[in-house]
C-alpha cells in the first residue's frame, strides 16, 4: 500500500521507449518468451546501448588496476556504479510481473522462488526464506446495485459489473482473469443499503463540511474519492459519521492522466480501472499485535481483531471513475463546493443523501495464509554483527510493475552488482542483508512480523534500513530519511548520474526539482520502513523515482505501462539501484558510520517551531524541548569533532591498532536513534515507540513529527479543557526526555 | 528499606569484639576523636592483628615479582584480595555513622562529602556527585492515644510518648536527639480514631482469616506486627479491609533477640525500639514516575501521586513492642490463634475490635529535598564503553551502622584497594563505576532516578550491576543474582576466606549453611538493584552477611551494635569487600564476560515447573514457555562452545588480532539479559519491564519468577472466569516470547 496516489502526475517524459507513440508490437510477448530469456523489449535496450562498449573498456582498465594493487573500498564503490545494466533490470521486471501475485497465493510463491534463485544463483549470495502464517482476506462475493430513487419506488436499477476492462491488444489479456475481483482487504463482510451521499475525499474536514451544510449521512452509503488520505481512514471517517457503508472511487480529475489520456494511450487510469487496497489501520498481522506470526503462535480471534477498532466496522467497496460518476448522477440535494467538483466532462457533484440509493454487499474470505520473506546475506568481514538492511516488498495487488516490482527489479540489480564485487575480492566491513518482503499490501505484514520476531537482535545490531517500495513510476527523485542520513543521501546522489539528463548528477536534478523540503521524513505508515523506524528506532531511508501515478493498485500497473510511461529506457531503475546500493556500500564499508546528527538537531528544531505555532494560544511551553535539542546539537558537534580527531590520529599512526575505539564511536551513532523511542510508546497506540516520527492520526500515509505532541494538540484544541492542555505539556516533556536520552547516548557520557 | 527483618536471627558469634561481654569503655568515643583519626576500637583491631606481619611480607614479595614481569590480570586480582584491611573498614564505619543521616538532610550531605573525599583523595579515583530534587516526607506531628474503652466511656487514657529510649552509657546519647521522630515515610497525613483490632502480620491471608472469624475491621485502627511482608503492603491491606488507620509494631517474639537479650546487653530490639521505614509502594521519586527528577523537570502534583494508589490512603504509625503490647492488652473479643500469639511474657493476643480505642494523628512535611548520588569512575583501558557498576546506598533512617553503611564502608574499602592496584599499574579492561546512592530508604530513589536518567546509555553499555546494601548484620553469606552470574559468584567465593573460620573458604561455609536454594533471585523491590534489573535488564548481583537483624531501622542500628553483635572483628566487612571487588574485577578484566546462560535456562525451567504446579487445574499450557527455554538452553550451549573454540584459537594464534570477535560474543552475552525485558512491561505496573523477575504483588520485598504469569494465575484463581484463564495463557506466551528473543540475541542469528 505504499505510495499515495495523490502526488502530482509525472511531467511528459523526456526519453521514450523506442520513440514511444503506441508502437505496441514492440511490447514484450510474454507468452512466447521463456521465463528468463530477455524479451524483445529488453533486447532492444541492450542493442540500443552503444555506450556499453565504452563502459566495457573502462571496466577492463579498472580490473587491470585492481589486479595490481589491493583496491580501496571506494574503488569498489565506483566499480559498483559502473556495473549498471538497464537490460537486466528490465528482464527482471518482466519476469517478476508476468502474472498477478497477491500475498499468500501460489503466483506470489512463484515470484518468491524467482527472487530466491536470482539471489543465490545469478548473484551467488547465500539466500533463504522465512515463512509466517498470517491473517489475510480475499474477496468471495461483491455486489453494488444503484437505484435512481429510494425503495420502494419502482424504477430501473443498475447492478455494476465491477470489472476492470481489458483493452484491445493487451498482452496480459490471458492472465487478466487471475487478477482478484476488486475489493478492500480486511473490509467488513456484510450487506448495507442506503441513500448515496457524496463526501469528497472522505477526510475529517470533509465530513465536518457536510455537517455544517446540514447534510446528515447517518444510514447513507457514502461515496468518497481517493486521493488525499489513506483509504482505511476514509472508511473509518464514514463509519464515525454513522454511514452504513462506503464506496471509494478514483475520480478522473485526479487519476485520468491530466490531459495525456487514459491507458493504454496515456498514463491515466481507464474509466473502468479500480484502485484496490487494504483498509487495515494497524501494522503487521492483525491477529498478532506486537509479536511474530510464527506457526502455532498465540493469536487473536476474529472478535478480538474487530474489537481492536483497526479493521473497518462497515462494508466498503472501491469502484471505477465510471461507476463513481454513475452514482453521482443520481445524487441530488445541495451542489457541492467548487473544490469538491470533478474535472472536465464530469457531472455536477451534489451532496445528497439520495435520491440515488445503493445496495452494497461484500463477503470476504478471512484466512490464515503463508507468506514468504526472502533474504540474501553478505557477511561482514570485520563487523559481522552490524547490519545494513535493504528492503523491498514483492507482493502486488495485480501485476505490480510499479508497485512494488520496479523496486524488486532494482533490488536484484543491486544484488547482482554486489555479487560481481565479491568476485573482484570485495568484502564488506559490516553485514549486508537484502530483504524481499511479502504481504506489504495488506499492512506491511512481512517486514513487521520479521522485525517483531528479531526485535531485540535488531535493536542491538541494526545500523540502517534502506527501503525502496515502488522504485520507479516516472521521473524525479524523492527521498525520505531519518535526518542523520540526510548528508549521506546527498553525497551519494552526487555520484549517480541523473537518469533523465546525462549531463548532470542526480543531486543536481533533485535540488532543481525544488521541493519545499528536499528530504521527507519517515513517520508515515505507507511502506516497510515503519517497523524499523517506528517500532525499533533504526536509522532509515526511503527512495523512489516518480511518486503518485494514476494506475496505482489497478490492473493496469503492468510492464506495458512501465515501458510506455514509467521508465521506457529503464535508466531510472538503474539509477535507483545505483543510489540504493551506494548508500548501502558506504554504510557497510566506511570505518566511521556516515551519520550526521547535527542535521537531526536542526530538523528537530524546525519541526518544534512548527508545532509551537500549532499550539499557539494553548498554555504550553516548548522550552524543555528546545533545551533538549540544544543538548543534542552539542553532543552531535562533539562527536563530529571527536571523529575528525580520531581520523587525524589514524592517519598519523596505524589506525588498525584500536578498532574498539572506532566501534565505540560508531555504537553511539547507531544507538542514538534507538533513544528516540520510548518503551511506553505513543499514547493510545503503544506499538509506535518513536516519539519523533509517527503516522498522522488522520491519515496513516501522513508523516508527523512529534506525533505524541501533535495528537495532544489536536485533542486540546477540540476539547479545550485544562486537562487536555496539561497533556500537551506532558507530551512535550516526553519528547524532550527522549531527545535528552539520545544526546546522552551520542555523548557516551553518563550524568 | 533493604533487608526484611523477618529472616532468622544470627546464631551466637564465633569471634567477639575484644572478648565481648559489655566492655563498653572500649567503644569509640566519637566526640573526642577527630573526623578521620582511627578510633580506639579500630586501633585495637590493628594491634590485635598479628597476622598482618605475614601479610606484609607476602605483599613485598608480590611487589618484587610484579617489578620483574608485567603482571597478569589474575595476579592483580590476587593482590586485591591480599590488600584486605579490617582496621580501615572499621574506621570508615565509625566516620559514616557518627550522626543520624536521613536522605535530604545536612547530616547526610556531610556523609556524602566524606564518601566523595575518601574516593577522590585516599583512593585517588575521579569522583563526582549527581544531585536530584525529589519528593520526600518528614514527620511534623504525631500522636497516639489509647483508651481502654471506646468513647464516650469515661476512664483513663494513655498518650504514648513514641520515643526510643537512650540506655545508660550510650556513646550516641548526645546525637540521639537528631534521630527523626518515629514515622512512616509517605504516610497519609490526618487523624483517625477507632477500636483497635489485631491483624497478625497484616498479610492478605491474615485479613482473610479475620473475615472468616467474623471480625469486621471496618473503621477500626488495625494493629499489625512487622516481620513477614513489606510495611507498605501491610497498610494497603488494612486500607483495603476498610480500616481507619494502621499501627505496626515490632513484636518481641520476632525482634526481642531470641533469648540473647535486648540491646545493649543482647542483639534484640529494646522495648522502646521502633522500626521506621517507607510505605511507598512504587519505585523512585513518586512525583516523577519513569523519568529523572532533574531540577525543573515535569512533576506530578500531590493529587496525582495520591491518585496513583502507591502512597497510603490511611494514616499509620510504627510503634515499639512495649506500645504494641499495651494496645493488645486492651483488645478483647476472640482469642487469636496460636501462631498469632506473642512470645514468652506477652499478654494473650485477642482479635477485637475494641474495646480498646485508638486516636491516631500524623502530620507529614511533604517537601522537595535535594539528594546526592556520589560516583567514582575507573576508566576502562580497552573497552571504556562497557560498565561494571558497584552500588550501595548511603542514607540511613538513623545511624545506619548495618543499614546501609556497613555496605558503604565495604565500598570505600573496595575503592581503596582499587586505588592501590592502580598505583601498581593495573588498568581495567572495562570501566568500573562505584555508586553511592541517596534516598534508598524512601523508595530506591537515588538509584532509580539515575537509572531513569541514563536509561538508554545503560541499556547499550551496562555489563553488570553489583549491589551491596547492608554488607553485614551477622555471620552467614547470602547472595542473589540473575542466573548467568551464578557460576562467577561461586568461583569468586572460592577465592575468599570465610571470615568466621579461617580454615575454610567462603564457598565452603556458604554451601554448608545449606539453604534450600543457594542463590536467591532479584525480583524483590527492597534495594537498589531493582531499577537495573527490573527496568533495564542489567545482569546483577546482591550480597550480604547476616540478613534480618532485630534493631533494623531503629535508633539502635549504630556502631556499638555492630561492634558487639554484627561484626566485632570486621572480618565480615572485609570478606564482603573482597567478594564484591573480586566479582567486579573478573567482570571488568576478563577477555570474555564470565556469564553462563546454561544456568539461566535451568533456573527458568525450574521456576516454570513451580508455576505450572500453581496453575494446576487451570486450562493453560506451559508448552510455549518450555519450548522457548529449550531454545535458550541450546543458544547458551552454543555460545559456550563458541567461546571455548575462540579461546583455543587465541592460544594458538595471537588473540590480539581480532578484538572485535571477542566484543561480538561479549555483546551477545550482555544484551541477552535486556531481551528478558518487554517494552510494554508488566500488566498494570508498566515500569517493571522484566518478565522473568519482579516483585510480588502481595509483598514488595518478595521476588517472583515470571511475575506476569504469577499475577495472572492469582487473578484467575480468585475470579475463575474463562477470560482470566486466557489471560494466564497470554502471559505464558509473553514470557515465552521474551525468552525466545533472549535466545536469538545469544545466538547472534536472525531468522
Amino acid at each position: 500500500m505504499p505510495i499515495p496516489s495523490y502526488l502530482s502526475l509525472p511531467p511528459p517524459l523526456k526519453t521514450h521507449f523506442r520513440g514511444s507513440g503506441g508502437e505496441r508490437e514492440e511490447m514484450p510477448r510474454l507468452v512466447e518468451t521463456s521465463f528468463l530469456s530477455p524479451s524483445t523489449a529488453a533486447a532492444a535496450i541492450i542493442r540500443s546501448a552503444t555506450a556499453r562498449l565504452l563502459l566495457t573498456a573502462f571496466t577492463i582498465l579498472l580490473v587491470l588496476h585492481l589486479a595490481i594493487s589491493p583496491p580501496s573500498k571506494s574503488t569498489y564503490h565506483s566499480l559498483f556504479l559502473s556495473f549498471s545494466n538497464n537490460a537486466t533490470v528490465a528482464r527482471h521486471l518482466i519476469a517478476l510481473t508476468r502474472r498477478p501475485h497477491v500475498a499468500g497465493t501460489p503466483a506470489n510463491a512463484a515470484v518468491a522462488a524467482y527472487v530466491l534463485t536470482t539471489l543465490s544463483s545469478s548473484s551467488s549470495l547465500p539466500a533463504h526464506s522465512v515463512l509466517y502464517d498470517v491473517f489475510l482476506t480475499y474477496p468471495l462475493g461483491r455486489s453494488l446495485i444503484l437505484s435512481p430513487f429510494p425503495p420502494p419506488s419502482p424504477g430501473p436499477t443498475l447492478a455494476f459489473d465491477l470489472v476492470q476492462e481489458i483493452y484491445p491488444g493487451d498482452p496480459y489479456a490471458d492472465v487478466a482473469k487471475e487478477v482478484l475481483p476488486t475489493f478492500h482487504a480486511y473490509a467488513c463482510s456484510g450487506a448495507a443499503a442506503g441513500p448515496a451521499a457524496y463526501a469528497n475525499y472522505g477526510r475529517l474536514e470533509d465530513f465536518a463540511a457536510l455537517r455544517a451544510a446540514g447534510v446528515n449521512v447517518t444510514g447513507a452509503v457514502v461515496l468518497a474519492r481517493y486521493g488525499k488520505i489513506y483509504r482505511g481512514d476514509i472508511i473509518k471517517n464514514a463509519k464515525d459519521a454513522r454511514a452504513a457503508a462506503a464506496v471509494v472511487f478514483t475520480d478522473a480529475k485526479d487519476y485520468g492522466g491530466g490531459g495525456r489520456g487514459r491507458f493504454p494511450e496515456g498514463p491515466g487510469m481507464p474509466a473502468s480501472g479500480v484502485q484496490v487496497g487494504t483498509t487495515y489501520r494497524g501494522i503487521g498481522d492483525p491477529t498478532t499485535p506486537g509479536w511474530a506470526s510464527a506457526r502455532g503462535c498465540e493469536r487473536w480471534s476474529a472478535a478480538e481483531v474487530a474489537a481492536s477498532g483497526l479493521v473497518p466496522a462497515i462494508p466498503s467497496l472501491p469502484v471505477s471513475a465510471r461507476d463513481g460518476e454513475a452514482i453521482l448522477r443520481t445524487i441530488g440535494g445541495q451542489v457541492a463546493a467548487d473544490d469538491w467538483q470533478g474535472g472536465e466532462g464530469a457531472p455536477l457533484y451534489r451532496l445528497g443523501p439520495g435520491p440515488g440509493f445503493l445496495n452494497l454487499t461484500y463477503i470476504g474470505d478471512e484466512t490464515l495464509a503463508t507468506i514468504e520473506n526472502v533474504f540474501a546475506v553478505i557477511q561482514g568481514e570485520e563487523e559481522p554483527d552490524r547490519y545494513i538492511l535493504l528492503g523491498n516488498h514483492r507482493d502486488a495487488w495485480t501485476f505490480g510493475a510499479v508497485d512494488p516490482n520496479s523496486g524488486t527489479a532494482a533490488l536484484l540489480e543491486v544484488a547482482q552488482r554486489f555479487g560481481k564485487l565479491q568476485k573482484r575480492g570485495w568484502r564488506p566491513r559490516r553485514t549486508i542483508i537484502l530483504c524481499n518482503w511479502d504481504a506489504e499490501e495488506y499492512g506491511l505484514i512481512g517486514s513487521t512480523e520479521w522485525v517483531e520476531e528479531n526485535r531485540e537482535m535488531l535493536a542491538s545490531r541494526a545500523v540502517a534500513y534502506l527501503n525502496v517500495d515502488c522504485a520507479v513510476s516516472g521521473p524525479g527523485f524523492h527521498a525520505s530519511a531519518t535526518p542523520q542520513l540526510d548528508e549521506l543521501l546527498k553525497q551519494a546522489s552526487e555520484k549517480v548520474q541523473d537518469p533523465d539528463n546525462s549531463s548532470q548528477t542526480l543531486y543536481q536534478s533533485w535540488i532543481a526539482s525544488n521541493y519545499s523540503s528536499l528530504i521527507g521524513r519517515l513517520g508515515g505508515g505507507g511502506t516497510d520502513f515503519a517497523a524499523f523506524v517506528q517500532h525499533v528506532g533504526v536509522p532509515s531511508v526511503d527512495m523512489f523515482f516518480g511518486g503518485g501515478y494514476p494506475v496505482y493498485h489497478s490492473m493496469y500497473d503492468d510492464f506495458v505501462w512501465m515501458g510506455k510511461f514509467g521508465d521506457p529506457m529503464f535508466h531510472r531503475h538503474v539509477a535507483a539501484a545505483s543510489i540504493w546500493g551506494l548508500v548501502a556500500l558506504r554504510l557497510a564499508d566506511e570505518e566511521f558510520l556516515p551519520f550526521n546528527y547535527i542535521s537531526y538537531a536542526s530538523e528537530l528544531q524546525r519541526s518544534a517551531k512548527i508545532l509551537e505555532g500549532d499550539a499557539l494560544g494553548l498554555p504550553v511551553t516548548f522550552a524543555p524541548l528546545y533545551k533538549s535539542i540544544k543538548k543534542l546539537k552539542k553532543a552531535a558537534t562533539e562527536i563530529h569533532n571527536e571523529r575528525k580527531a580520531l581520523e587525524r590520529n589514524f592517519l598519523s599512526l596505524n589506525w588498525r591498532k584500536d578498532p574498539l575505539k572506532v566501534r565505540e564511536l560508531n555504537d553511539r551513532l547507531m544507538m542514538a536513534e534507538r533513544a528516540f523511542t520510548d518503551r511506553d510508546g505513543l499514547f493510545g497506540r503503544v506499538w509506535y515507540k518513536h516519539l519523533i516520527y509517527g503516522p498522522s492520526m488522520q491519515d496513516d500515509y501522513g508523516s508527523k513529527s512529534y506525533p505524541g505532541i501533535d495528537d495532544a494538540i489536536e485533542k486540546a484544541k477540540s476539547s479545550n479543557t485544562s486537562e487536555s492542555c496539561s497533556f500537551v505539556q506532558h507530551e512535550v516533556w516526553r519528547a524532550a526526555r527522549a531527545v535528552t536520552q539520545a544526546a546522552l547516548v551520542l555523548n557516551g557520557k553518563f550524568t
